[in-house]
């Protein structure tokens, strides 16, 4: 069946529409009408091939919420009309270590990214949300009991959402907790809201003067402005965890040194150009370390969504339609957006 | 009372014999007549004033073996003839959550160390066991329970040994992890005998063809020379911790990629030229993480004293007289000891 997308034929040209065809639900396979699908910054970095390895036509998107429109005759966990999301992947192997433990991210055969990834179906790597409908094996389609008007600002729980909702859980945010979050954008404003929620004391760093009111109404407790060394200064080893969702090149140490013994500072973005190497004294002095966290795994990706739902959590979002994807791109790369381009699916038809 | 030491006058002159003097033991005080110590290169760094701080006179040493020769009048767990050790620390605040932890070398008000410290004794900062006697608080001083023949081989466990157990403990070296050990020297020899010890599967790396032998001999499983990139290669993904003990700038990014999902590499040394910056891409796609650790607390270096006793783990030692303090440096600087130089302290009086 031939459906409308948005996306590119080259690196170097705009996104537009395309006729993509999806296969017909197998056994194990649900239909999705999407509804919604945000706009990431890996869908920018994938459609113009700033990272390597980009197929085209490319047709991006990886925060895809919309509803059940056919299931294959082994599904049992979903019916049609069902409210359901898609995250960044859609398949894995299954049997490795990482996959047994739900881990399905850190596949050791590497995970299939919603969009980019290698699939049998034709063009032969996936094709993502930008997109009237998508077809994916029921393992990896995620239930979303969010109220029907909130199905916009869900979108981007599914990246945006879980990448800073792993991490805050891995290292074990919570009450007791004190728990930076910085960069105030996509996935920041989700780890802010996402931290304060789960009763962890969250202090917002963010680089603007201008951003701190907004991150106070986020929910920080309290919100630095990581230009001014004195009120950085005042927070010296008294963190429990830092997420850094910035992924710009910048100085890791003005943040390791913020942090307890024992502390960790959470990279979840990776430079184009490599930050300056960090010091390594902070480290060893306090036993302080830095890692790294990539989204989630289906089962935490549900965990967060059923925690969202209860809780009335949704993303900030403006709604666009497709035909302004382009425009949103340019807006995004000046962080023009509060905090989360979601397209409205019903407007690739037009 | 005066006693004879070895030390230096100022960063840019050789060591020579000093007369220093030690209080007389207060109440909680145990006095100890050294019997050897160990040569660490931090000792080098500090003398010459490599590192920031350093006060003058300056007699270095914290790797110290010796005898209790009298106590003071609170001293309830020390006796008279007892064989003891001191390590890197003599004191600290003893309030603070870290010390509480019994963590003290991670102390929050900051650590006394064992030389260049600062004390209310003459000359204001602490000298250390390059000398024939030390008076340390009882809290702060280490049974040594090793056959009196070993003794000199014990004096490096008391930083070198320390130093590479107590992240081999934190992170969980043992049955079934497999850990690699980088660097064979001071601590790296250590690192390899106590992960061996402690039932992990020991991959030891060095940059140099000529250790493969003495490496495994020290009880490595397995020995990757780090330039051969097949090698490498070959470990990709499999390692639970690597202990990294070379403090030389080198890409780390070669040793976090041999890390599993989850694993850890300890950098137990900092560099005086800063590492190339770490790539973050495989923290990410793998939730490593990069850590420091500090030496180890005093329970925790009890322990370990106990625990090398009990396996008759000591270190591989070059027994030098005093006299051959400035020569050893020059061959420490070489790399050509092993694996550690240990000063005979009789031979201070000669």
């Amino acid at each position: 069946m031939t459906i409308k997308a948005y996306g590119a034929h080259a690196a170097d040209q705009p996104l537009g529409p395309l006729d993509i065809s999806r296969r017909a639900p197998g056994a194990h396979d649900v239909q999705i009408e999407i509804a919604y699908c945000g706009i990431c910054h890996s869908d920018l970095h994938t459609v113009r091939s700033e990272w390597p390895g980009t197929q085209y036509p490319c047709v991006p998107g990886h925060e895809i919420v919309g509803h059940v429109s056919a299931i294959g005759a082994a599904v049992t966990r979903f019916a049609v009309g069902d409210t359901v999301g898609v995250g960044c992947l859609v398949d894995s192997c299954g049997q490795c270590g990482s996959c047994a433990e739900g881990l399905e991210q850190y596949c050791e055969s590497g995970m299939v990214g919603t969009y980019n990834g290698p699939t049998p179906d034709a063009p032969g790597h996936t094709l993502g949300g930008y997109s009237q409908r998508i077809v994916v094996k029921d393992d990896f389609v995620l239930r979303i009991s969010h109220a029907p008007e909130q199905l916009a600002a869900v979108a981007p729980l599914l990246c945006a959402g879980i990448t800073t909702y792993s991490p805050l859980r891995h290292w074990q945010a919570g009450p007791g907790k004190k728990v930076g979050i910085v960069g105030i954008g996509g996935l920041g404003h989700m780890g802010v809201k996402l931290a304060h929620a789960m009763g962890a004391q969250t202090v917002a760093f963010t680089s603007s003067e201008s951003k701190r009111a907004e991150a106070k109404a986020l929910g920080a407790d309290e919100v630095v402005v990581s230009r001014h060394a004195d009120e950085m200064a005042a927070h010296a080893g008294t963190f429990d965890l830092i997420i850094n969702t910035v992924s710009a090149s910048h100085v890791l140490d003005a943040f390791t040194m913020l942090l307890k013994r024992d502390g960790t500072l959470v990279l979840v973005g990776a430079p184009s150009e490599p930050h300056p190497s960090p010091s390594i004294m902070p480290l060893v002095f306090k036993r302080r370390a830095i890692a790294g966290s990539l989204i989630g795994g289906i089962a935490e990706t549900q965990e967060m969504l059923d925690f969202c739902a209860a809780r009335g959590i949704v993303s900030d979002i403006e709604l666009i339609p497709a035909q302004q994807i382009n425009a949103a791109y340019e807006r995004m790369l000046k962080s023009d957006v509060k905090y989360r381009f979601v397209i409205d699916s019903k407007t690739l038809g037009e």
